[in-house]
């Protein structure tokens, strides 16, 4: 990548890891699916692929989304907000399930009379996306 | 704030700053406005008063949404991720500007051709939100 084509790049504000927040909301619905985070690799690698890569914070690792489940998400656009420190992706969740426990999106919960009260079903079981091994 | 009422704050995973990254997305459009951070005394009066407040990094302070621009943003629904480190809390927005630019939201640039291009429009002049002295 030349320097001109990497500017957009050099203009996130990453924090002190060097990541930035990135929402990942459903293109069709305007669902927010998740929240994970992005170094420069995983941005940049988003960017060009059309499909979304995390660092994954605890495997300390580029993630790209979906490559053990198949739940791939495919860029729609990638938006930044007016300080650059956080970016929000549109994306196609393939398969309809963003998260690791089976959920459509790791948003399932919902504050209820104080408790977080799950609203929202598992929709595939992590067993039959992960396998047993999991 | 009983021990018990207190629970549900208690689940949330705070980051080593005692923070959460917190989405606003308006209840009305769906649109992603803005990602701020809150602390647990943010999140509490949040819950308890029905409107926003974040933590304000730059200023080391809690900071009620709207407080000098008026543009507070009315809670509907606050929703936790599967591994309770992210917030995302459904809004309506007083005044229809979030963000402190003038902007409607402040996700107002996405890539294109590798540049970060403005394709949303200044709503209200910062000069006339903050005045003069901002």
């Amino acid at each position: 990548m030349s320097d001109r084509d990497d500017r957009w790049l050099g203009e996130v504000r990453w924090n002190a890891d060097g990541l930035v927040p990135a929402i990942a909301q459903e293109a069709g619905t305007g669902r927010v699916l998740t929240l994970a985070w992005m170094n420069h690799e995983a941005l940049a690698t988003t960017a060009r692929t059309g499909e979304v890569h995390y660092w994954s914070r605890s495997r300390r690792a580029l993630w790209k989304k979906g490559e053990t489940s198949g739940h791939v998400q495919k860029v729609k656009d990638i938006r930044i907000d007016c300080d650059a420190d956080a970016v929000l992706v549109s994306v196609e969740q393939v398969g309809g399930v963003a998260c690791h426990t089976g959920h459509g999106r790791c948003f399932y919960r919902t504050l209820v009379d104080g408790v977080w009260r799950e609203d929202e079903p598992v929709l595939k079981d992590p067993v039959a996306i992960y396998g047993e091994g999991r």
